[in-house]
C-alpha cells in the first residue's frame, strides 16, 4: 500500500524525519539551485553558491546556539563514530605541544563518563588508539572511567559524587544524550542532582561533549565550559554525511608538528581540526547535499520554529506528552518505564517495555495506526519513540494517546 | 536570470552533473520512498528498504565493472582523500600480520607512482603519517618515489622503463586519472607505452589505485591485479560523501592485532577496512542519501546506457569530439592543448589554454551559450571540460563547435 507522507508519524532514533517544507524546497533544488539550471549535487563546492550555503548554516547556527566566536565550526565526515578517534587524536597532540619542551613527556590520563553505548564506544576507541607503538613501550594515553552506570544497565545518571575525575586529564568525555537507554544530562548548569558536574572538573581540564542525538533540541547553556561539542547531523539537523564539530580555537593545533615530537599517535589529515578549520570545512569534497539541506533545516528552525527556544518549548510540551500517558500506563501496569528518575529522562529518546507478552500486538497497533520505526534498539529491545525536532507534537499526543488507550 | 537545466551545459571537475531521469527519480524519494510515505533520508540505515538500496547499489556495481567475487565492496565515508590514510594503515597493519613472527620488524618501502596533484597528496599523506613514534625510533614505513612525471609538470605519463620499483614495497600506489592536468592511463593491459605496467612491479606486492574520477567511465580490465581500487562518487557515481573501496578479501584485516605487535601506526577503527566489511558497510550511519542516488545512478546506467560498454563508447565519442576541435584549434594557433601525447590524455578532463589573451573572451562567450564551471583548477589556470559520464555527446559538440569557431 503507498502512503502519503501525512498519513505517517516517524518516531525513528536517526536517520529521523525532516521538516516537510525543507524537503519540498530540497526537491527542487536537487536539479536547480536558485535558478542556476544546475542541481546543488551538481555545484562546485568552491564556487560562490555552495560557498553562501556553507556559510549560510554556520552563521544560522551560531546565531541558534549562540556560539562564541572563540570557537569554530567545522563541518566534518564520518559521523559521530569518527568523532571518537579525532577528539582523541587533537587533544592528545594539543596536550603534547603544551609539553613540548618536556623530554620526559608523560601518557596522560583520559576520564570518560561512560552512560551508555555511544559513550562506551568512544572509551573502547581511546584504549584502541591508546596501544603503544612497540611491546613494552609506553602507551599514548591511559583512559580511565571517571564515572559510569554500567552497574544499573545505564538506565539512570551519575549523581555529582560519583564522579571521580583525575586532576590532570588530558580531556573530560561525556554523551550528554544516549540514544538506546534513552537518559539524557539535565540542561548544563542545572541544579538537579543528575546534572554534569562542570565544577568538579579540574580547571584547565578541556571537557568535550558528544551532543549528537540532543543537538538543536534546546540550548546549550555553557557552551564556554566545553573544549569541544560534537553531533552527528542526522537526528535535528539534516540527512546523515556530514558532523558538526564546535571547538575552541586555541584547540586548533598542527598535529603533524606533534607526532615530530612523538609520543602521540598518527594523526590522518582529514581528521585535523586545525586542517578542516583553515579550509572553512573544504579541505576536500564536503558531503554537499548533507550539509544543504542542513542549511535549510536551520533557516527553517530559525523562522518557522522560533528559533531554540522555541524548539526547546515544543520538545518540552512533547515529552510531557509522552511521559504522563506512559506513567499512567505504568501505573496500571500496562508497561514499565526504562528510566525511572524524572530528571535523567531523554526528551529524545523514550524507552518503555510492554508488560504481558502483548508488544507484538502493540507494535500491531501502532504499525495500523501509521506510527513508524518505534522498535528498540536491538541489543535491548522494547518500544522506543524518538522525538526529534521534526516529530510534531500532534504526532506525539496520537501516540500518547494510543497508549493510554493499549 | 533563472535558467532550466535544459539550457546548461554542465562542465564541472566534481561535483559533477547527474543524470537529469536520476535527479528525478530522487527529487520524489527525498519526500516519499517507494510508497512508504517516508522520505529516504528518514529511513532507518538498518531497514530492509534501505538495506535493499545498499545491496542493490553493490550488485549492480558488481555487475557493471565485473568485479571478481574475491574482492568486497565498501561504502566508506569522507572522500578519496580519506583513503589516503586509510589505504596505507590497513596496508602496513596487513604487511605487519604477514611478518608477525619477525622480532626485527623493519619499516617497508612503499612505492608511490607521481603523476599529479592528487598522487601527490596521497604521497605526502604516506611520508607524514610515517614520522616515528618517538624522535630517533624507526619510522612506521618509507614512503619513495618509484615514478613522476613532475620535471615535465604532470602533463604526460612516465614510460615502463622509466618506473623504479623496490622489491618488496609494502604497496605500489597509482591514480588512473589525474584531474588538475588530465593525465590518464590508457587502460589497463594497453600495449601503449604509456600504459601502467603491472608485470614489472615485483610478485606479490599489492597494487593500489584511485580511481576517483575515471571510475565507470569504462571498464577496469585488470581488477585481479589490484589490492584495492577506490574512488569518491562524485565524478560517474553520485552525489559527494560516500566513497567505493574494492579491496582483494585477504587484505582485510584486524588492525588492532596489528597495533598489538607494534610497528604500526594506530589505525582509527571507521579507517578500518575490515570493520566496515564485516558490517556490510553500515558499522555507522551511512550517508544514506549520497548512497540512494549512486543506487539510482547504477541502475540508469546499466538500463539505459548500455552498461560500461555503452558507457565507454559514449565517452570515446565525446573525447574524440572535443580533442580533434582542439587539434584543430591549436593548429591554426587558437589555442595550445596542455597534455600532447594522445595516449596520455585524459577522457574525462581536458585542459588548454587560449592564446592571446582571449581566456576572458572565450569564458565569456562560454557562458553565454550555457557552457558552465570550465574554469581551469586555481593551481594552474587555463580552461578544464571535464567530461564525465551525465555530459551528453550533445553537450560535448556544441563545446567542440564554439572552439571550432573561435
Amino acid at each position: 500500500m503507498s502512503l502519503a507522507r501525512d498519513q505517517i508519524h516517524n518516531f525513528a532514533a536517526g536517520p529521523s524525519p525532516l521538516p516537510q517544507p525543507v524537503l519540498e524546497k530540497a526537491a527542487v533544488g536537487l536539479l536547480n539551485y536558485d535558478g542556476t539550471g544546475i542541481g546543488v549535487c551538481e555545484l562546485s563546492h568552491r564556487g560562490k553558491e555552495f560557498k553562501g550555503i556553507i556559510e549560510g548554516a554556520e552563521a544560522n547556527l551560531r546565531k541558534l546556539l549562540e556560539i562564541p566566536d572563540n570557537y569554530a565550526v567545522l563541518f566534518s565526515q564520518g559521523g559521530g563514530t569518527t568523532q571518537f578517534s579525532s577528539v582523541f587524536l587533537n587533544l592528545l597532540a594539543y596536550r603534547r605541544l603544551k609539553h613540548a619542551s618536556d623530554a620526559n613527556y608523560a601518557p596522560p590520563t583520559i576520564d570518560y563518563v561512560v552512560t551508555g553505548s555511544w559513550s562506551s564506544k568512544a572509551y573502547q576507541e581511546a584504549e584502541r588508539l591508546s596501544i603503544p607503538p612497540a611491546p613494552g613501550a609506553k602507551p599514548f594515553a591511559e583512559p580511565r572511567i571517571a564515572a559510569t552506570t554500567k552497574p544499573a544497565k545505564f538506565t539512570t545518571l551519575p549523581k555529582a559524587d560519583e564522579y571521580n575525575f583525575s586532576p590532570e586529564a588530558a580531556y573530560v568525555y561525556y554523551c550528554e544524550n544516549e540514544t538506546i537507554n534513552g537518559v539524557e544530562f539535565p540542561p548544563a548548569g542545572s541544579q538537579s542532582p543528575y546534572a554534569f558536574p562542570f565544577d568538579r572538573v579540574p580547571e584547565g581540564v578541556p571537557i568535550v561533549a558528544d551532543y549528537s542525538s540532543s543537538f538543536l533540541s534546546r540550548p546549550i547553556p555553557q557552551i564556554e565550559r566545553h573544549a569541544i561539542i560534537y553531533a552527528g547531523a542526522q537526528k535535528n539537523l539534516g540527512p546523515p554525511g556530514v558532523t558538526i564539530v564546535i571547538v575552541r580555537k586555541d584547540l586548533l593545533v598542527d598535529t603533524t608538528e606533534a607526532m615530530k615530537l612523538g609520543g602521540v599517535p598518527a594523526v590522518p589529515i582529514q581528521s585535523e581540526f586545525k586542517t578542516l578549520a583553515d579550509n572553512k570545512s573544504l579541505y576536500n569534497t564536503p558531503p554537499v547535499f548533507s550539509i544543504y539541506v542542513s542549511a535549510l533545516v536551520l533557516e527553517y528552525l530559525l523562522a518557522e520554529r522560533g528559533g531554540i527556544a522555541g524548539i526547546a518549548e515544543t520538545n518540552s510540551a512533547k515529552g510531557d506528552a509522552l511521559y504522563s500517558a506512559l506513567d499512567e500506563a505504568e501505573a496500571k501496569g500496562k508497561l514499565r518505564v526504562v528510566v525511572k528518575e524524572k530528571d535523567a529522562r531523554s526528551l529524545m529518546n523514550i524507552t518503555f517495555v510492554i508488560e504481558g507478552d502483548r508488544e507484538k500486538e502493540f507494535l500491531e497497533g501502532a504499525e495500523a495506526r501509521g506510527f513508524r520505526q518505534l522498535k528498540g534498539h536491538r541489543s535491548v529491545g522494547g518500544i522506543r519513540a524518538s522525538l526529534y525536532n521534526a516529530v510534531t507534537l500532534d504526532s506525539v499526543k496520537a501516540l500518547a494517546e494510543y497508549i493510554k488507550s493499549f
